[in-house]
């Protein structure tokens, strides 16, 4: 059984799962040939978990919860599937111990597959608009019956594109993982909007957007709702952030509404587009950050905490290789100014 | 030029260097064949930059800064010289700026090389374990020297072995780069250790090692000096944390005296000969954490701080990718057991 453990050091909290060890990596390195055998594709589903969480079909109903096989056509646009080698799992006993000067927690938590489409090698680019609309919907859905779960601190949304995001299946999909803490890496950001917001009364993010969307030259491309930008200090080549825009201010994605997401989707289709054509299809890692779930339940009882944290998407492309620099102080070294990324990607069509 | 910009959302300094981009890659992702060309091997010693910075020869002497190419013969043991696609450079002058809600400063530091010995292809378990004190003898000289110049804050030591950890050419090497900053993953390690410290009087490196000890199930290999053993919340599988026993404690590499580097060499050499021996070969990162420069020099007005913080080398092998779960959250998922690598390494004949 998987745990949490506690690092006194950093303050990090790592996910120990010998069960996620044994699954199967079928990504190719170099060339992206179609694999053989994919459980992820129409006429698979015997393949994957039960139950199946979540599905919505084509004649636009939908499914839920199906514990029997012969329930579960290939008739869906989008699936949402238990991780068939979970880092976390519901069905555990939540206990958490110290061990000396150590600290761990049970693996408590879910790891959820959201098999994009049905679409073996059609990325997101090319999916019909409808479909992102889907994707997106569902994630919105599975990250609020998720919350339910009082346990559950934090939702972690991401997706791995390619062996060298560490995408162990080529068929396009998102994951989900509740987890019992909130990463460091969320709670760094929280931390720094919070201080932020004390001081001046303004979201940090916003902030950001703001003198972004007034210098221009770190822009993609921004409309009522959206903003696309190469960060400032971004850590990757081409890295990318899409975020509300200040006038759509907004702490958590679960909160989102259909006019926005209908918004989102073609933002998020032409900024992956724009990589692909100019930056040559890198692989990529996507990643949601968002106000933790204990966050959004104190809201009731005041409206601050709403406002000083701001949702948004990082988009990592995996041009360049993680190296001991980085990995021992958390520092990266980047060989790509954000301006020439702007410029660049503001120049593909799309 | 390059610079290092600021991240007000994470605190996360990230240097960005349009030069570095401009270097070859030349290891072999599959097949781990000898370049053709290798500028670090004896006899090329002008295609590297000079001046080279400090050579230890097979005679026993030493060269400084050599700038006429004519002097450099092939007769070393170990050299140092500069990156020739350096991150940071000496030659800059130092600036410290905000840009609204932005910070940056000037790519002022040093980026320098260690060729670790003559030979192409043999790792450091299989060098003369005099070779290996020679490594840290220049690595320790260096460090004293760059520590001179009052502009640089930290020095971060780090090898990369292979293309998956980064590595850009295969001839062993380390690499050494000073900068202006004290890095994220180390200002983490001061913060939390200086905590401890104010509460307990007690360095917690030292309280982490002596619980170490005495539970034993972690433990790699423990000598009077040095400790050995695979951290409680290891990131990555097969990660590896070296430190001076607490009996040893110190909190700053260029302190180390000789007859401690003669105890460290043939602890490293062991270590990454069981890693070989019981991970197949792995692409690896060795990373040192030291105290900042700062810090040693307040030392001289109180004890304190030599005592809150406790040089370490962090081993990472490079068996797992790094995902979206990972660059997203700061929060790793490791599917092999500390504990199973430990008693794996401590049954490894070396």
């Amino acid at each position: 059984m998987s745990e949490l453990r506690h690092d006194p050091l950093t303050d990090r909290w790592v996910i120990i799962s010998v069960e996620r060890g044994a699954r199967p990596i079928d990504t190719q390195p170099s060339e992206k040939k179609k694999s053989e055998f994919c459980p992820f594709c129409p006429g698979n589903e015997d393949q994957t978990p039960i139950p199946e969480i979540y599905a919505v079909l084509k004649d636009g109903h939908t499914r839920h919860s199906v514990l029997d096989r012969h329930y579960i056509h290939p008739n869906w646009l989008v699936r949402v599937i238990p991780n068939k080698y979970p880092a976390l799992q519901p069905e555990v006993f939540l206990s958490r111990e110290g061990i000396g000067i150590y600290d761990k927690i049970s693996g408590l938590g879910a790891h959820e597959i959201l098999i994009e489409s049905s679409e073996h090698s059609v990325e997101i680019p090319l999916l019909p608009l409808q479909q992102v609309v889907v994707i997106f919907n569902t994630i919105k859905l599975r990250m609020n019956d998720l919350e339910k779960n009082h346990y559950f601190r934090y939702l972690s949304l991401y997706k791995n594109k390619g062996e060298s995001a560490g995408a162990s299946l080529e068929h396009p999909h998102w994951q989900l993982n509740a987890l019992p803490i909130t990463p460091s890496e969320v709670a760094r950001e929280l931390h720094t909007s919070k201080v932020h917001y004390d001081k001046k009364e303004r979201c940090l993010i916003c902030d950001i957007l703001s003198q972004e969307i007034k210098s221009g030259e770190r822009m993609v491309e921004a409309n009522e709702a959206f903003v696309v930008l190469a960060p400032f200090s971004s850590r990757f080549a081409g890295e990318l952030l899409i975020a509300p825009s200040p006038h759509f201010h907004c702490h958590s994605f679960p909160g989102i509404d259909d006019k926005t997401i209908e918004m989102l989707a073609p933002v998020l289709q032409r900024t992956l587009a724009r990589l692909m054509r100019k930056y040559n299809d890198p692989d990529y890692n996507i990643t949601l950050h968002t106000a933790p779930f204990f966050q959004r339940q104190k809201n009731d009882h005041g409206k601050t905490i709403e406002e000083d944290y701001h949702w948004h998407l990082h988009i990592f492309p995996r041009i360049a290789k993680i190296a001991g620099f980085e990995l021992g102080n958390d520092c990266y070294i980047n060989t790509v100014l954000p301006e020439d990324v702007a410029k660049t990607l503001r120049e593909a069509a799309v």
